[in-house]
């Protein structure tokens, strides 16, 4: 497998000075460091930092949502690796601005073991910090033991509504309540159909059959839920919704937003193909889809596959939802 | 390979379908027929139409730029197959608002000779049209063959120059000119790391081996310049730009939008990674970039790979490329 880059150490690195490159305007290192990512925008005193982390190799996920409306900050790390507990503390430290900070991001054993001493490590400065862990990924366990579900596309949500929350002046504990809200009626489920290549490792992770899908394949590889000979558009729709309708049922009169999500290497003509078989089983049940989200949210490199997102709204979620945001990649500039 | 679809023969009008289904307020069908596609905003009387048209499976290409600010109407055809002159014809007839329609569209056969016929056809209805061919691709004929050269992703920037040179109330004549101006000022290369499958076909066209690159490969998989050992992020740009710098040489002072288009299957990290070597390269000539475009707008499904597209600037073009546009897949605000 090929990859257009230059040395394999070097990919994390210089994706971030590509991007600060491009989005500079958006965008800015802590100190000339490419691990610590900052908003560029002017920032309210007394606004409630949102921040994230996480390892490099997901694009937009997580560097791409740092701007005005969602994050403040972000620490990232190599290739499907954690940043240090150093980094993340300095990154809060800076998106601090009196009121405390969000730590939102997804539920994996280096993320939370680095932020939790992060946030000892702040709060010797008095800063105050909450932390809200996203487990939207109901294929990664069962209902029964959902406190280990990992966080996937679905954090681009929540990062969506914390921004908005924290935009309109709310409390550190308000914005926490309102993203763990957000998440309570969040859940995705993906499916792989090819693996993707760690740089420095420059094979793949793992196989799946030239006649096969993997559902439930976790963003880094985690094994799914199950392997099974390779699914229509239509079957993997239905098989998706009817999983995600088993803790978030929907009914007649009932508001989502949909997220469908392509890992890395699948065409946007498939993940319309598979949008459009949502959009008519939601249609027939007459529940209504406002601003769907297709393209390539959290990815996993050259991965192909795609994950569905089902965000149930109510009025509050769907204010949050459509407030403005600027970010390299995510603008809503609710026309 | 692996399609994430369901009958091959339905693949390009189930596209259309999630379309439709996603961004129903932004593009309407014409008829309810999936292959001609016309903008959803409200359009005032005597602005000039632009309309484009060719084969499916390019998305964003080329009905994701059907909108506010860009195109008002494209037909599209089977996955890389020309639509019917009649379907072109009905299509410019519904563009036209008194004052003519701008064809503006890649040089290939099929789409020529279709949109010749159309003209003619819709010349009966005393409809007024002008060509603009797309002939960007600098690795498809050389210099002095250049009137053979085909159409690639530095169309997106031709169709952005034309919508907002037509919502100024500039007259045909006056929007072809500054197209074709436009493009005058535009060269793409392009490199492909591996190939596509039409869905009907069910099998890659072409093969290139696991250590190789291809330089100037089409997007429909026409041979290009070379085949070469794999090379570098930093050596694809170098090479690239200097390529491209034979016809449209830039220095100290000069101003450039650049678009790093990803082909379909390959990582946002790689295609960023890429934008900062050129980046580089044209700060160190001191020529600055205006409006980066770096993600995937002329794709070619799952064909890996990306290509770099150089558009030189002047007063007037930056005006064009800064308007707002609304279109599925291209919102500028301006802001």
């Amino acid at each position: 497998m090929k990859k257009i880059m230059n040395r394999p150490e070097d990919f994390a690195v210089e994706t971030v000075e590509g991007i600060i490159a491009a989005y500079g305007d958006k965008v800015k290192l802590l100190n000339a460091d490419p691990q610590i990512y900052l908003s560029n925008y002017p920032t309210r005193e007394g606004k409630v930092g949102i921040v994230t982390a996480g390892g490099s190799g997901h694009l937009p996920v997580f560097l791409g949502y740092v701007g005005q409306g969602m994050l403040d900050g972000c620490a990232v790390g190599n290739v499907f690796a954690s940043p240090s507990a150093q980094k993340m503390a300095d990154m809060i430290t800076a998106c601090d601005r009196g009121n405390g900070v969000l730590c939102l991001y997804g539920n994996y054993g280096g993320d939370k073991l680095n932020f939790d001493m992060a946030c000892e490590m702040v709060e010797m400065e008095d800063i105050e910090t909450r932390t809200v862990l996203v487990k939207d990924d109901l294929a990664s366990s069962p209902l029964e033991a959902r406190e280990k579900r990992r966080g996937v596309a679905g954090m681009v949500y929540a990062f969506k509504v914390a921004g908005a929350c924290a935009d309109k002046g709310m409390s550190l504990d308000e914005v926490a309540d309102m993203a763990q809200k957000a998440l309570d009626n969040i859940r995705t489920i993906g499916v792989a159909l090819s693996p993707c290549v760690v740089p420095m490792v420059g094979k793949p992770s793992f196989s799946i059959a030239d006649d096969e899908i993997e559902v439930g394949m976790g963003i880094h590889g985690e094994p799914g839920i199950e392997v099974r000979k390779m699914m229509t558009a239509d079957e993997i729709a239905d098989d998706i919704i009817s999983r995600i309708e088993t803790e978030i049922p929907l009914s007649s009169g009932d508001e989502v937003s949909i997220m469908v999500n392509g890992l890395g290497a699948t065409p946007i003509e498939e993940q319309l193909i598979v949008y459009r078989r949502i959009h008519k089983i939601l249609s027939d049940k007459a529940v209504s889809i406002f601003m769907p989200h297709i393209g390539e949210f959290a990815t996993s490199m050259e991965m192909a596959g795609l994950s569905i997102t089902v965000f149930k709204l109510d009025g509050e979620l769907k204010q949050c939802l459509a407030a403005p945001a600027c970010t390299p990649f995510y603008t809503n500039h609710n026309k």
